[in-house]
């Protein structure tokens, strides 16, 4: 699989400083012609899972081939390696510290592990020529991105490595009172509250697709199909965009509306 | 008129969720080689209005055969269409709720509605093979989008409709105490208040270029021709970039000092 | 030293109205080719100092050739001047205010400003068609950027000058209470307080790297290489990316900490 030109950016580090753009600057350098997209650069400062499962999101609506730079980093300067992976479908630059987690177990389950190649980044040749301490988005992923993209073989920006960190992010679960137990993950500009659990994971549990959910003490029924089919104000569930249930309000703000925050709980019962 | 492989993007998605980012692989899956320009994702929520007013005062900046993509949704997932527009200067993709309605008006004043075409996005040939009932703006909105920009004729996206969805959008009129009355119709980030008047309504009213616009109880002499015409820290009105009577404030936020808001009324009257 | 295609593009005006996308289409509409980056829209509104340690810090991780187009510009529509300047790096396009003071300086001290040029944009045939009062970035600076971009030497654009205005821009200095004294001039996203104190600085007024930095009453032992090398939650002092001295917290937001502002002063001192 070769590189295709395109190179998406994902960061928690805002917009208000120039931290992005001159990455891009370096970018530049090296590949003139790169097709540069931001995804997001508002991840919450230092938040490993979520940039786990944002990049594990949009990364398989890009074309085979791309380049997918995560720098998400409260290690940045520390011992913490820095990698590289190539799946079948796309290649990613960024720390090993769990960002890539969802990628790498659903290569694993996909293709196998042995379809994929992991380096760790260090060979200083494909660095920028002074290495700060504090800023290695510049100094070394966004280089180590750009020669990858223009062609350089993976393998020849550092040593194989036979596997990536792993975070340790909570999978849905049988609850001790029945019932599918899962997590609020996400809670995106619009007030949905995303969780992790995928409509699979639902069916395995031996549910169909009319369900309770509760979460926080209120029992909303599911699967509504879109947010339209709810009524304006009343709380619904939605099978997301991501393949996640959500918990939505037409025209309103579910997490305002519940109170609800990143890592409560949420239970898939019967609707009995 | 052909695509000139430009694409802007106008939504009201934010950018904390990487929903634009997505989109935008989506549209460099189809046509590789597009040039996609971000306008803007702080639309306020499913604002209907503020898109319409947002798309006709951006959109002429652009070369002739730029592809206008608005995802401004409150439908999204029920019955409203999504269409595609040609006029003889853009071609234009979204949701048929009135995002429109401005460049509709202004393609029948200026060419006359029968040099364009509007057609309905029915043909799934041209979405993504999984189309989620949450999110048309990738599933699509962005597929037909670079579809045109790839050059597919936009006959082939669906059906002929031979009208569009207007909105219904306020005209400044002769209020009851006589003067030309309006509305603020948008609040720009410095405090700008910028008013649905244009400065040939004024003069279709029989004001001069020398009045006063009464907003709040406040009345302001018009028209100043710059900012720095303007005493610090004291209203003044201005014809703005867009054509618009616009209430400002030299260094300073115009909103805040007047407690105004979206939706409130302003009227020309004589500076007697 | 020829414009190698890309522009960047530096604003205080946020990213909710569609101004900057305004001007995007502007180049594009003259230089179909260019690469456009975003450095930040989010300078404080007017504030030409933050500009101008901003255009300084990224402008040299973008290859040589590049034009740089700043519009910060409280003055829009009075008689100060609008420029461009060449570099032997790079090119540059903006009001005539102080935002290019520190590049300025630089240029002087490395390789003397008889290698630059500066040029007033006084030839309007490289102007939007209708010049509005209070948009020069739409209607002069970007299209004036774009010529550029294109190929159309600058001497084209107006009459030359034999220099920019310079922003009074404090330098730190020998306090009297003994001691390198200077100011805190930005706070970045993640509360890290950035000092107009660059380590040569430090060096020429004869301290060492093991000092001691004086802000807010507090005593800060400088100089740590990396983050992860302070305690979490306990200030440091940092030598940040743009070669200024800063200070920061492992993980934690160092404004905050010590309630810090930009302007603050900071003292650096033996560690004795």
């Amino acid at each position: 699989m070769q590189p295709n030109g395109i190179l998406t950016i994902t960061t928690d580090f805002g917009t208000m400083d120039g931290y992005v753009g001159t990455m891009k600057g370096v970018v530049l350098g090296i590949a003139p012609k790169a097709t540069i997209v931001d995804i997001t650069h508002d991840i919450a400062p230092q938040n490993i899972q979520q940039a786990a499962f944002m990049v594990h999101t949009y990364h398989s609506y890009f074309p085979t081939g791309t380049v997918h730079l995560i720098v998400v980093d409260p290690g940045v300067g520390s011992r913490r390696r820095s990698i590289a992976l190539r799946t079948p479908q796309a290649l990613f630059v960024g720390p090993d510290n769990g960002v890539f987690t969802y990628i790498w177990r659903d290569a694993a389950e996909r293709w196998g592990t042995d379809t994929c190649t992991v380096v760790e980044l260090t060979n200083s040749d494909f660095w920028l020529p002074d290495v700060s301490s504090t800023f290695h988005g510049r100094d070394i992923f966004a280089p180590a991105a750009a020669h990858i993209l223009a062609g350089v073989p993976m393998e020849q920006l550092g040593q194989r490595l036979d596997s990536l960190t792993e975070a340790e992010l909570e999978q849905p679960s049988i609850g001790r009172r029945g019932g599918l137990q899962g997590r609020i993950i996400h809670i995106d500009y619009f007030g949905n509250c995303i969780t992790n659990i995928m409509l699979k994971d639902v069916h395995t549990a031996g549910f169909g697709e009319s369900f309770i959910l509760e979460v926080i003490g209120q029992r909303i029924p599911g699967l509504m199909r879109t947010y339209a089919d709810g009524a304006v104000g009343s709380l619904m569930v939605i099978l997301g965009s991501s393949g996640r249930l959500e918990i939505a309000v037409r025209n309103g703000n579910a997490a305002r509306n519940l109170g609800a925050g990143i890592g409560d709980t949420v239970r898939v019962i019967e609707n009995t």
